[in-house]
């Protein structure tokens, strides 16, 4: 069991060491790198196979650049797990993801070496660009090279598109780092994931202008930094080869490639071969997803993130319980199958992800009514949009914290018209491991300022059966549903459909001395911490919303003229959320009683348990227990 | 005077009496638009040089396509002033942009001709891909052709690049126009557009190309629609001509041009040759800014909406009038290049709005040090937050509904960092004129929910500049400061700056019955409507919040004592908005005041003077005196 020891590994405990390592020892760092995510991520689960890919240039890239000094932006972080063991976190690793552990993403808040959130994906190339541009500009520093290191989908975004085409005209040292996989979180998509792929169509040209960079470069013909410049790279090379025109070439910023991914000694000569190179550049690298473990490279897709598993066979280690309800996601796609058969006119949205959101499930039934847009979910909203505009009836399906990316694509290209564009908003809520970047915390402050548009969330599955029937049962414009992340309570979900009554919530137990209202799946805390508060002596009605917009103004009517204290509770931010909804109402129609707001606090929240999260927010049913026991004594 | 009749134009009411004219008559119809364009814009003014340089592009669009059955999907809509004369609108355009009259923006609640909203750029691609796919998809209806009609500047967009690389892989027949002046509002930036400048090295070639695509469909030797395909155009010339490679057929979308986009003959034989063509294509026309009218075309960035002018000798017709208060925007200017002398970490940035927010006077001042990134606000956003990383102060200004498109880039780049960037909010509240799309409406409600954000409002110009030098005076994490579009009411704004206390407002009148708290610029109406209560005999106190988040709990621990109603005032959505946080934090402390909320309310907003808007919406000093009585009477 030599082979399998970990000798070099056990050596660096910063970056610093394996510089100290010759370039020849590199081939069994990322062995031992590569052993070391097996082991360790067999048993905590994580991101796995893109960080198994992005070894060898995650070794090469410490061992070429000066960090922390140097600036390295990962895209997502998927792919940065070989950073955090390169960076001193090692040892704290068994605890990524985990309360109180480190992140799973680059965090600026726990490394020098993690420059930049990088949790929602395509922001590497802009913030990069910020730092080379700070670079320059800060004279009292010297200048420090800035790498963004971004993968084939997260640079199909709009985002990313933006910044290159600003790092073109900007005085600025970027390099780009392509770590092209192939592969999105599922089967990567777009036009330039085309390009990509074909690009080998160029390699006899690509291999042709390196060779003659390196070339020149050995010969001092070429001198970057110097005055005596001989020959500039971008033209010289241009006039001296072919005419073709590589597409970002095209946008002004210099490419090479597409090279091996997983020579760690050929990357290494390749970055210090363009190092000193002026002005903005991409190096395109080809790699495997899930490298150096069979069963993840022969299914890259499942094994994105593959939960527990036995290292020596690949097996997938499954908690053995009983029947389980269903995941929201699952509730959602079989949902969105059943309606688009009796419905033509459905069509399917996703922004790559179509198993995360369980549009696969129409993306396997009805496929030339499933569109996934790939990382862009401004384009996928706006699409929308133009579909609803000419009859048909979409589905869009994201993440609550990604929707943010179409803020404005809500309102200027859905809601201003009244578009029937239904908003199926995944991940609502505490999403747990994910943490900060990945909570869907804002979508009830933001949605609900915009008018004409309705704001649903279902307390458990049927009710998302019945909200989506009903936002396709007839044109009621824009129409957001809100659910969280991963299984609710009931096995008998698949119950027959009807339509809701917009704006319609509905009083689930009666109460004396405090009015619940709560929004979504927090109605089961809220049915727990009833009981609990029953037990000491508290009568509490609970009242579910249903509708965060429009209010149900009969049922409001009803509470206040209680002019009992309220309570109500939310998987969300309460500033602006829900709760200051129902004190507008209050205050618009002159009551007065006093109203508890319980969310989550005016502070991000880090990674955890979802049950460990919401005990942190005071949203478990303890907490929410004490606050109506508290709102009566009040 | 003969030659200055609209012989022509008389006849048209429809696109159907345009497409009864021959295709030699479309250069006088083109003339005699123009003509129409000057007379009515130098009297009634809007956005002039954009539309006079498509007015040729518009002849040929309307004449080749089916219209409103095939779709024209306008990206902004300053281009769009011609559309609106054919499409039956040309007795109104004397009152557009103004109350009651037609809007400036294509608007589908206006006419069956104006598709989609077209207020913020970069969406046409999207939502006309939308409308080709619904197309393709609705079997029960024949097939209709579908053109997106984008500027160059818009085209660099994330946004436009996302709808891009969709529609090369989504089965649909996309016809965009690239209407290339070489503008944005202001001069146009980013690599595409150094791109789209160079391409005529290109020319021949292209040229090329489109001839012998017409010489293969004049021979049938190419058929489209048709099963006996002999040649795909695609492939068979690529393999016929040369390997050069456009950018956008890198992306998989047909490419032709440059052809000359004021040559309407021309132009209809162009689209006539590919209106059935397979797939997703791009049609590229140079064209020229203010064509048409000598004072525009030589200097377009100043006529991009000029005023009033007098048509014969292209004279600005300004209001005779002393010595006025300057725009925000100016003071905003001025300050910032004030504190960029004295603090060399001050960067400005601004996407593609120089003139308009008065970064304009930083770039003239300090160059190096103020980065335009064009139509991308996400990107800027993110720029500013990477400059920020390291070391940095950006000064980053958006319009207030643009900064929509960069709510999750606040967030992510920049929130969660606590980064010190500034965003500096212009034309937040009403806008007036630019209508519907561009009230600055949201801003408050939307960037209040996110932790750790500090969010102010300056009443007046002094305070503008006090808050832009407390946000660079120290690190205080992201700074968000919102004013509103053109003058103030101080002409000696030109005091020395100092530090303001964060989240703390300021008391300005003294009262007893009622407490007022307005927030910004809503401070000048509230002092008047405090003197017209106080005739009324009513004594209201006025309260200036300043910041809206953090809120001033001391001030507000006084005013919740006084047990007296409170009436909020703030130039934004009273949904989730200002006046919502107070409630909140007066339920949080105990306090059972009756709020009354003063802002717009929950629908959109149409066109008009700002003055007419703020009646509509109650926020006129007549309208809040009525609620300050009211509320004392409650």
């Amino acid at each position: 069991m030599a082979k399998e020891e970990n000798n070099l590994l056990d050596s660096i405990n910063s970056p610093d060491d394996l510089r100290r390592l010759s370039v020849e020892q590199l081939p069994e760092v990322c062995r031992e790198l590569r052993q070391e995510l097996i082991q360790q991520l067999s048993s905590n689960p994580g991101h796995f196979a893109s960080s198994m890919g992005a070894v060898d240039l995650t070794v090469a890239l410490h061992y070429v650049f000066d960090t922390p000094r140097d600036r390295l932006v990962w895209d997502v972080g998927h792919q940065a797990y070989a950073h955090k063991i390169l960076t001193g976190r090692r040892n704290q690793f068994a605890h990524q993801r985990t309360y109180g552990g480190i992140s799973g993403f680059p965090n600026p808040a726990e490394s020098e070496y993690d420059t930049f959130t990088a949790g929602h994906a395509s922001n590497s190339i802009s913030a990069a660009l910020g730092m080379a541009v700070a670079s320059e500009l800060n004279h009292d520093e010297p200048r420090r090279n800035v790498v963004a290191i971004i993968g084939d989908a997260s640079i199909s975004g709009g985002l990313a598109f933006e910044g290159i085409n600003n790092a073109a005209n900007t005085p600025n040292n970027l390099l780009i780092i392509l770590n092209d996989n192939d592969m999105s979180i599922d089967r990567n998509v777009g036009a330039l994931n085309d390009y990509l792929t074909h690009i080998t169509t160029s390699k006899a040209y690509n291999r042709l202008r390196y060779k003659v960079y390196r070339f020149l470069r050995k010969f001092r013909l070429i001198s970057e930094r110097k005055k005596g410049v001989i020959l500039r790279f971008n033209n010289s090379l241009k006039a001296m080869l072919t005419h073709e025109q590589n597409l970002f070439e095209g946008l002004n910023i210099r490419y090479l490639g597409p090279f091996d991914g997983h020579d760690v000694e050929r990357i290494v000569r390749v970055l210090k071969d363009v190092k000193d190179m002026e002005g903005p550049r991409i190096l395109h690298f080809r790699t495997i997803k899930g490298k150096g473990y069979g069963p993840a490279e022969r299914d890259p897709a499942s094994w994105h993130a593959p939960g527990k598993f036995d290292p020596s066979t690949g097996n997938r280690l499954s908690q053995a319980k009983g029947p389980q309800p269903p995941k929201y996601q699952d509730v959602f796609g079989e949902t969105l199958v059943e309606l688009a058969l009796k419905n033509p006119k459905i069509v399917a949205v996703t922004a790559a992800m179509p198993s995360g959101t369980s549009v696969s499930v129409m993306q396997e039934a009805l496929p030339e009514r499933t569109f996934d847009v790939g990382i862009s979910e401004g384009h996928a909203v706006t699409f929308s949009g133009g579909m609803a505009k000419d009859g048909l009836r979409p589905f869009c399906a994201i993440y609550s914290s990604f929707l943010q990316r179409s803020y404005d694509h809500i309102i200027h290209d859905v809601a201003i018209q009244r578009l029937p564009v239904t908003f199926c908003i995944d991940r609502a809520g505490l999403v747990g491991e994910d943490g900060v970047t990945h909570h869907g915390m804002l979508d009830i402050c933001y949605l609900r300022s915009i008018p004409g548009l309705i704001v649903a969330a279902p307390r458990d599955e049927l009710t998302l059966r019945n909200l989506m029937y009903t936002a396709q049962a007839d044109n009621h414009g824009p129409f957001a549903i809100r659910y969280p992340r991963g299984a609710g309570h009931n096995l008998d979900w698949l119950q027959p459909m009807h339509s809701l009554p917009i704006g319609k919530g509905e009083k689930l137990t009666d109460g004396t001395d405090v009015m619940v209202i709560s929004v979504g799946t927090m109605a089961y805390e809220v049915a727990q911490a009833i009981e609990k508060a029953k037990e000491q002596g508290v009568s509490a009605a609970h009242y579910d919303a249903i509708f965060v917009k429009p209010l149900d103004e009969e049922m409001l009517t009803e509470i206040g003229a209680t002019r009992q204290p309220i309570v109500t509770v939310e998987d969300g931010a309460v500033t602006g959320g829900f709760g200051s909804a129902v004190m507008e109402w209050l205050q618009a129609h002159g009551y007065s009683n006093p109203v508890t707001t319980i969310g989550i606090p005016d502070n991000f929240v880090t990674h955890g348990t979802v049950a460990q999260l919401k005990k942190l927010c005071g949203m478990d049913a303890d907490s929410i227990a004490q606050a109506i026991i508290k709102a009566n004594k009040s």
